[in-house]
């Protein structure tokens, strides 16, 4: 008497609701996962034939039902179903349709739902990583190309939103990179948690069939085997570590996109986005308004949600899986969705921005930035005590502020000094206040001295080369271990005998 | 030279690039609102006439194009256009299309895309509000249904998970209710602030027309209007305080959920899931889980992350409209589906949810439930101390526990109390610690007597009913509202002019 | 035989190790409850003897020891001790040390920590409500202060920090007032949820001694009972809901320390930090920093991260009291600390705020913030559809933006527009793209016009009147229970019988 | 004119207002870094001088004024005061108190409070991350130690809190130990962003003296210099990055205290917590809670919303120091607190706890939970597909079910065995669906067989070995380089001149 039409109803007497069906089903998350959820099972299928636990005639017959279901889903003409719940159930019902009970069958044994999962989420969210890292290095070679072009151009650093030293343009630009290149670091982390094996774990203790989980390995280009089968269904800080990475990375995205806010305001002036990266106003004819960062700067809040999210799914969640553990997909999705659009369009965002160089020239030397210069010049000359030199140039910028003067009023500025003690000819303080002149005059390491920005452009440059090779080695992996099994099917489909086609 | 096609294109000399587009694009999210901003349009539209800001020939031509994009929308000739944006470009751009810029192009004057979309935005929320006050409401309902069926089947009330005091299967079901009876009134707070009228605050500073913001509010069914112009652009609390409501509600059903996971595991064996409402597992045969309840659990995140995204939005955001904004609406249309699905299923589950009471019963007695029972006595009949009798029954409870016995070793027990002073009979030992009679002792105001679940149960009820109305009451106000505008513009399609349709 | 030295300790063979004692204790989260818990206590004790479950002798030793435990924290000689764990244990402890085990051992009857927690910290909450109520009125009558005083100064109007439309600072000003009164209306929602009485819950049950609930409300000036016990135990909304309405006023706090630190820069120049709420830099010596922006914008992290610390807290926890709850005290009480330090403050930075009016005027008129109110005049004045006017005034700024000149450059403009089919004198122009000549010509309810913002400001004004009658009504309120407590308290004190001092 | 009584005041008309201060100040998160701040200064004076940027007798004022306060500040008598803002002011204040400003105002060369609090925070964070981890090693250890004890215990091993299939309670044991390996990981990595040298650049751009910040780092023991001085005083990752990684950890230890409450439920009954461990109830006589897993577990939150609090605070905030990054190291600060506490009380909880063994086998054997492992005979020896043997076995034990009857009524399961066609002996059965035999049958890489448990738990402790080598390593170095700080300091000021005590 069969009761329940669900591939594991043998213990129940009822099928779910409909309500339940619809409550439970996964296939929109999912259906990001056919083609891996494929390959997943047909390095399953192959490694069970290998281990002597299938049979070659169960073998082919499975690999030909799976083509067909790949070739299908591909066209259209298999798609997958509310009420067969997730991927897994829609390929293996697909499959069974297709080869029958008798073989299609076999494809579960010795495998769980709870660990296929876990391989199907790792093969996609390391081809999302290796993107985005690629998407980051594009990122920061355009950000370095501006450094190249503007290793001078000097402008306000802003501490505080106010104008604290001269830096360049390009010390600017290659702040960024600095940032985003530890963030290609968590990013790579990330990968290396990622990139193993969970195939094999089973519901949550392993198995007793003979199986070889570092075939399965091999055959998914995986780095190694995740061995401890209660810790592959249970944990997930494969999904945490990625979001964790993502969150730091759109902080950072969000803090150039207040910048750029900031910039293209009619006040600030030194940027102005081109057309074809600004919107308009429906009311007000004049607008245009800087949309794309203001959104990268709203969207920031979904990662941080999403990572939220997830945290909140594992407290206090026992061990082994748990459905709650379902939802671990969605968050990671919709934040790499959202990470690729960004990493997408700043490129571009940047490559047409026009910096409005003289308005940041002018900007530099406005506003007293130059004022710490002045101090170190009465340390180095006058050997008095930086304190002391901070305290005479503080009162010389507190006077001049209260007669709304500016440095550049030399005159005042200089009696201003004399006042204090401090006798300097005007040619000499206009040497230490110009911004580019100090701009010039730093020394340090990773100052914003165009030697050191130029320097450290050539480094970033070297890192980033180093960074986009581990990329394409990796990319190359999965292609060569998808290559393979790709052959593997087909020469099983062409009617060898796994024995030789995979000899010892 | 026209040199963007954009409705606010003017000032533009290029269009936006195509991924600009798509970044800025809002039509999914949009998609839920399409007959909410027609009917915003429509009542702007007959506000503008009547107002005389725009003829009766313009309001009859916007009106039927209106009409038009209502029907087809419906009819799915006319679809969003991502290139188009937004819902709101979209329905111009086809009322447009349909009655020519001449008039179609009078739609938006004194309006602003920005309190437009905050119409169309509060128009749904409210909807969204209502419903799942009526959700929450049917909950309430089915957990009364077995406070009715449960005045004394008596069970372990727990505290740290560990045995407490006896308490009732009614007197459970009675505290969620009295606990979600506060989360309606938060869905009912967050209803008032968003059922205000937006409308006419334009881009955020009003404007010089002579528009009459009562009227669009009437139309559309808003208890008053928002005045202050920049506040109704700039802020977004009714976005946050429906999330923050969703979110303790949220919570809420995350709790009920951990006691149903754990009260149909073997071990508490306290309830049964009916096959209907559980899953199997695709290897173990023998598995029926609780995925529904784990699956509530585990969307906790996703409305927990949903305000932390929506309150980072907020973070730091100057005053006016930010395209950032945009961003405000994911978040809530997300925790609004969730919570409406968790509220659709419930019910359907703890109906057909089989309560073991015998087993409920056992645990009652089994573990040293009543010793607070046994104390208060002594309180009572011989006047100890509480603090001494806590320390004499808890001396008890310890040796009984070192000799693996429970209290219904009633000689054991009398021996025990015996050497501690108290002298009583065992009749009267069975008494005081029998779960059922310690149940039937409570007697202060809400407590778990029957009499008392009883009381409040008919008290929720009343609660409910009151409830239930309101809810009623504002569908029906809204529908009203809806139906007059529709006769107005049926009116005006049919040529009357609008100072006959709505005289002053 | 002793085994354990604890209160509860009955049943325990030994005592906790001293890292259990460590982990466990809330001495420094408890230190603000103590005068709360022991105006809790009198009042139940009052209640145990008006009901008869104590005698008028218990009663006089339990007042006259709470008596002395109040003193004698306030003058030092009563210190919560870590090894007794919290407040409750503390003052019992003390109470016992001072009256006896027998009649100090009778205050615990028929209460638990449970209940007894949440009496203390809702009494606390409530006052803390009340106090930022308080501030944040002060706050608003600052900013009321402000529209008084400038009704007429006109400023740039942003969105997407661009200016869009000439407001004036007063509408500015009345627009955070606006906000903060439907945050005052959240903090009187949560004051609501808060002052309930919890005691006599006991346990979670109730119990079966025949307390009277609604007299220990009455004489802790709570405004009524909260009935269910299982509810009130369970239940956590009371943190959640003030610590989501701080939350969103936290926000609204951040979007205007951003404000303020942008119009405080050197591009943006709109205002100036009086010296006494800056700082300066340890190396730059020409710094002024808006550092008390700064700190605002940066504890709103603070507040948010409170929400989502509580919120985890209550996931999946099951109903009773679970020792999570321990920790619902922290992220309030941080919570409150920052909120009330920030409403401390802003009143003081607001009153001593240089606004620099005439950088607002040059700014409200240089980049074409008045192009709305040229293309409504084009709607009014020339019938032409308002889309057809923005795309023509789009065209002009657009053009006049690639010659690098503003509207200003009349003759430009007046050319220009000829162009585009529109004939208007210099003058007539002048007069529709002067900003101020804008404001006044707005009329919408809400607007920005200077009536309106005199309206408004006469109406918050209004509220606030109504804001803090109520916070003092409440405050009294309190402060008579307060007092008809102490007054019972002396009378029993004086020996007279609780049937005389209380009579039915 | 001297008008600011601050170090950074001479540009200041007035001192701040004392709220001002009071807001400001950081007196109370500082005051762990006193003796961090002055080895900071220390190398900071020392390589200056090496530099030849201040004199050998300036480095003696400074280092002698630098020793007082290291030494005063250990016994009392310099104590920060809250007028002096933060760590960095009172230190210098002190020492030109002791030193004078003409050689104690020299110190602050070449540097800012920008970068000197960034050295700070990373030495205290480093010796933090290396003390966690030396806790988590330790919690590892002590779950080996169960794992070596318990390698065929049989206990049933749980998904969705069901009954899955038998494991060990070493296999359990071990998976948390899988887990915790990769939180060790996370903090190396952490540590690696941390311990680089923040010491030079200065307020964000560097300097124009020829400082060496090789020198600084070695002096520090950082592992080297991070470069770019804007990246330097702009990002927070080395904050982040231990709070995401803090997060995690804190998700797994609530996951085993989850566990910890409801194995020692009266219901699941596998564990006993020691009394040591445990506490009462002040109104349940017979409570023993266990309190210190639900403390565990709820200080959850406070770790996530320290995550939140620091992602919330990042968000948007421009380049350069932004005075919000203040609020950046309380959440780090109290999350470490934190977590220190658990893992210093966790190991005491596990190696108290008493595992009911009998209960789990008991348990183990109860509920169907080797039904997997008659499928999966069935499959090997019956050379039925497995999904057809899932279906078998999945309507027996429907059918048991129905009849409220186990695996263990061998006849009755034999019957309906064969009813499906299948036909086994009831020994046979009983060998294969007995627990313990199941548990041994399983074979593959990381699966619950006791061989799989030995295995891992021998790889766990030496990786464990490695992990603690490295702890001790990192924490030598620190040790050296302190050291090594000192001796300079030493010969100093014994009078030897900087040249010969550091020679080229």
């Amino acid at each position: 008497m069969k009761r329940s039409n669900k591939l594991w109803g043998g213990r129940f007497r009822s099928d779910p609701a409909t309500k339940t069906e619809d409550f439970t089903q996964s296939i929109e998350v999912d259906s990001r996962l056919v083609a891996h959820d494929i390959w997943g099972s047909q390095a399953h299928a192959i490694m069970l034939a290998y281990q002597g636990i299938i049979s070659d005639v169960d073998l082919q017959h499975i690999l030909t039902g799976l083509h067909k279901a790949e070739k299908n889903f591909r066209n259209g003409t298999f798609r997958l179903e509310r009420d067969k719940e997730d991927v897994h159930l829609n390929v293996e019902a697909y499959l069974i349709s297709q080869a029958g009970r008798e073989f299609g069958g076999k494809l579960h044994t010795a495998r769980s739902r709870n660990d296929q999962i876990l391989a199907d989420a790792r093969l996609y969210i390391r081809e999302q990583l290796l993107q985005c890292q690629g998407g980051l290095s594009r990122l920061c070679r355009r950000f370095l190309a501006i450094a190249k072009a503007h290793p001078e151009t000097v402008m306000p650093g802003y501490t505080h939103t106010q104008h604290a030293q001269p830096i360049s343009l390009g010390f600017w630009a290659t702040a960024y990179v600095s940032m985003f290149l530890r963030d290609c670091k968590r990013l790579n982390a990330a990968y290396e948690i990622v990139n193993v094996n969970p195939l094999g774990a089973c519901a949550l203790a392993g198995t007793s069939f003979p199986i070889d989980r570092r075939l399965t390995a091999e055959l998914l280009g995986f780095d190694s085997v995740q061995e401890h089968a209660l810790d592959v269904i249970s944990s997930r800080d494969f999904i945490a570590e990625p979001l964790c990475a993502l969150a730091v990375l759109m902080a950072n995205l969000s803090r150039f996109s207040e910048e750029l806010v900031y910039w293209t305001s009619y006040e600030f002036g030194m940027a102005v986005i081109d057309d074809a990266y600004a919107s308009g106003s429906s009311i007000m004819p004049q607008k245009k308004n800087p949309d794309l960062a203001e959104l990268i700067r709203g969207r920031t809040g979904r990662i941080y949600g999403a990572l939220v999210d997830h945290l909140t799914n594992l407290k206090a969640l026992p061990m082994g899986y748990n459905r709650d553990l379902q939802e671990d997909k969605p968050p990671l999705w919709d934040s790499f969705d959202i990470i690729q659009s960004c990493l997408g369009i700043l490129p571009d965002i940047l490559e047409t921005l026009n910096f409005q160089t003289d308005r940041m020239e002018a900007l530099a030397n406005a506003n007293f930035a130059t004022a710490t210069e002045l101090a170190n010049y009465l340390v180095g000359e006058c050997g008095i005590a930086f304190r002391e030199c901070h305290e005479i140039v503080g009162g010389v910028v507190g006077d001049l502020v209260g007669m709304g003067k500016p440095f550049q009023d030399w005159e005042e500025t200089q009696i201003l000094l004399q006042q204090r003690g401090i006798k300097l000819s005007i040619p000499k303080l206009q040497a230490i206040l110009d911004s580019k002149c100090a701009l010039r005059n730093y020394q340090s390491l990773g100052s914003a001295s165009p030697d050191e920005v130029k320097r450290m452009t050539e480094e970033f440059e070297e890192r980033l080369d180093v960074i986009e090779a581990k990329i394409e080695t990796r990319q190359a992996a999965i292609q060569a271990a998808h290559e393979r099994t790709r052959q593997i099917v087909e020469r099983v489909l062409a009617g060898k005998p796994i024995g030789e086609v995979l000899p010892e």
